[in-house]
């Protein structure tokens, strides 16, 4: 089966330590040794990680054999932001209740039976 | 180990056919066998789809026992934009290289020395 491309990209990002890699990348380019030095975590383990980054395009890598230095390819993420994009008015949506549902609670004003600042202290622990 | 939620997230959304069930959540809550139907999917093959996104917070369940109509919960997606949004600049700054490219292109106006529209013809094959 041919995983399709968004589906590759979520999966690269579904880990902590690739995400901590790529925001790593946003400083600029890093070799597998940088990039290994912040992570408790052996070099061939890094290096699996930064394969699935590869193959999912959120990575490049240079050409000089021994360092190979990391660059961060931001297009994928381009889409993700997008896929997400026809989800907002949705999480609006939420906010937009939220906010009609604080805004009626304040209109009531019910008067508080018993207001904070008026609360009897009578000395039972509670 | 326990899984961060935006890792969780991204697992969810790492499938084509959970990403389906999400855009049709979109027009509205619906039944398991609802959601199936587009699908050449048994109803256990959805129904295991269906805990995924509900473990990840991306959908709820309604309480009636046989039908349980599924709903859309977006509060994930905005957490994935939120992440998204930390690399704007960087695809910005691609498109942003590409288009000074471009104008730099266009600047050099350099004559061509064979313009196309004077382009002889002398009968010969190319």
């Amino acid at each position: 089966m041919v995983t399709d491309r968004l589906s590759t990209t979520f999966a690269a990002l579904a880990d902590p330590t690739r995400r901590a890699i790529l925001a790593r990348l946003t400083q600029g380019e890093a070799t597998v040794k940088e990039l290994s030095a912040p992570f408790d975590m052996s070099g061939p383990a890094i290096s699996k990680h930064l394969r699935v980054l590869e193959n999912a395009g959120l990575i490049s890598r240079g050409r000089e054999a021994q360092w190979r230095p990391c660059r961060l390819e931001a297009a994928p993420l381009k889409e993700v932001a997008e896929f997400t994009d026809e989800y907002r008015r949705f999480w609006d949506e939420s906010y937009a209740r939220l906010d009609a549902y604080l805004q009626l609670l304040q209109d009531q004003t019910i008067p508080d039976p018993l207001p904070r600042d008026e609360e009897p202290h009578d000395g039972h622990d509670r």
